[in-house]
């Protein structure tokens, strides 16, 4: 039976406001799942604003889902009701195309079905994201939530945590591996966390030294303040990976020039601007930049159950859910240490 | 014992024109050489017209070098008086470091030293390249062409040859892999035959069709005009590897677009402006730009044995020295099929 629910929701690029949405009918492979938390991600609100093409208002975004199952279809075999679970940036893809078969999904060639504001293949609507109460997902993108995560902390490893874990993952962090984070906000702290779990030697850098202190008590081994005189010169071919967190153009030769020979920096922030490189600083040490989109379903399970055991969580402020406008405020202005995450109990 | 040769110089960025030139005795690991060809490349123009940085002239350019061991010093193991060898871009470096230990010495992280317009280390003078009649080089830095390979065309080798041998090498070019060469000059004709002869089906993105037919001949699957409509669109997540060999900053995204999951573009072309690149055109299937120079002593050796073998040549045209002025303008003109090579014995 399809629900009616509260949502909280975008109808312009200026403001979000509670409305009720309707949620389908599980079919015999949805979960349903009765939302608890949904985490703030930067690119809500670039959603929001119909800063990255068009957005179809209203529009109820959130990609950093944690709840409980409801119910389930009756060919659901991974979940039963009351488990706890995760819904992250996709809800569906072809599952045929090579990236698909490889566990990639997130780089589906048909194009991934997001969780917010892509056309459901199930009913045709537009997707509906996180900041509501209830929402009805094919099982093969569920993710499975480890006890020892409290649901709250869970809610923006979907994306903040999968974000960073992938490329660390991908470029294989670990003992005897530098790895430098650019930004310390929200994917920058996550990025901290998880390559230092994951046992290698992890250099912040940020602009200023504002949060050295917690930076190192997260577990960063040096913090970097890049205003500071002298600081690349003494870090030149340092590094085995640098992953880039910020969303503003900064000059990326600078870090290329951390890097060892066939290191990589990976741009995980999306800044406005083209990248501008000069070829030189590629050639040098046969270095690259690639980007790197969240994770596929299976890794991202991975990350989770990683993270469970190791006890890495985000560093969160829960907010109500008549704060999301403020708190989006605050995210544009790097005020917030380091994720908010919307209890779903105050809609 | 040092000797006066002949020699080809810039004394100018407008003018090259005959000089005589001292070479060093060869020490204990020399390997002095007589110069039967020397291959003209595009970075020789750059450096003559000081486009590159301070170039201290009088400069005899030139790192593509084919001759014939004329002497060898008494720790000379690998030479004797009458083999044929090649010197390229690198004449010594550091040999400690890890890139050095590596067999990478061309990313030496002491600064290799270049053929022409470095400091040498053995007797502190300007190095001096290849357009002149002697030369002496440590043997560790001097390459065995075999007999399968002509002098002349083993000159063009040195650089052009290495200078795609290397990223096909690195990246995994073979059979399976779709490969994309970027420009139909020195550098790209040198890819279609080193990719073909590797196993590679490879295309070539050229602007017009004007060298369609050669490049067919040449080894090419598929040659493609970039400036037909929608050529692009059709070659969607088609290469694993592209390799972009074109000074001119061309809309690298469109190539990005063309690449799968995990691929590589990779920049050996060396143009003015930086490079621009769009963050998404990074992220949608994590694909990378990389840098790659040259290669190491190691592998180009290896590329030479595999050109024997294979019988793969550049094409050339042969000129006497008093040629070089005007081959130059023909160079920067793309008036070339496909690598200018100095008779030596015209000097």
């Amino acid at each position: 039976m399809s629900k009616e629910v509260k949502a909280w929701a975008a109808t312009s690029p200026e403001k979000t406001e509670p409305i009720s949405i309707t949620r389908r009918a599980p079919d015999d492979e949805d979960v349903a799942i009765d939302i608890k938390f949904a985490g703030i991600c930067h690119s809500d609100i670039h959603t929001v604003r119909s800063e990255w093409g068009s957005t179809t208002y209203p529009l109820v975004v959130g990609h950093e889902i944690a709840g409980v199952v409801n119910a389930v279809g009756k060919n659901v075999t991974k979940f039963k009701v009351g488990d706890h679970v995760g819904v992250g940036c996709m809800v569906n893809s072809c599952r045929q195309c090579t990236n698909c078969q490889d566990g990639e999904e997130q780089y589906c060639l048909s194009g991934v079905v997001l969780t917010y504001n892509s056309r459901d293949p199930k009913d045709g609507t537009i997707t509906q994201g996180g900041y509501s109460q209830y929402l009805v997902v094919d099982q093969a993108f569920v993710l499975r939530v480890p006890e020892t995560i409290p649901l709250d902390k869970a809610a923006p490893l979907m994306c903040a945590g999968i974000t960073l874990y992938s490329p660390l993952h991908h470029w294989h962090a670990g003992p005897g591996k530098r790895v430098g984070i650019i930004g310390f906000g929200g994917l920058g702290h996550m990025g901290v966390k998880l390559a230092k779990a994951l046992g290698s030697e992890v250099t912040v850098f940020s602009q200023t030294n504002s949060k050295k202190e917690l930076g190192l008590r997260l577990g960063a081994d040096n913090y970097i303040a890049t205003s500071e005189p002298d600081v690349f010169s003494k870090l030149s071919r340092k590094f085995d990976l640098i992953i880039n967190t910020v969303s503003a153009n900064i000059p990326l030769e600078l870090y290329l020039s951390c890097l060892r020979r066939d290191g990589s920096l990976v741009q995980v922030g999306a800044p406005e601007h083209p990248l501008q490189i000069s070829p030189f600083s590629l050639d040098a040490q046969r270095v690259g930049i690639h980007g790197s989109m969240i994770g596929g379903i299976a890794e991202t399970q991975q990350m989770l159950e990683f993270c469970g055991e190791k006890q890495i969580f985000p560093e969160i402020e829960t907010i109500p859910a008549s704060y999301i406008n403020e708190a989006y405020e605050r995210v544009m202005k790097s005020q917030v240490k380091f994720r908010f995450v919307i209890d779903v109990s105050t809609m």
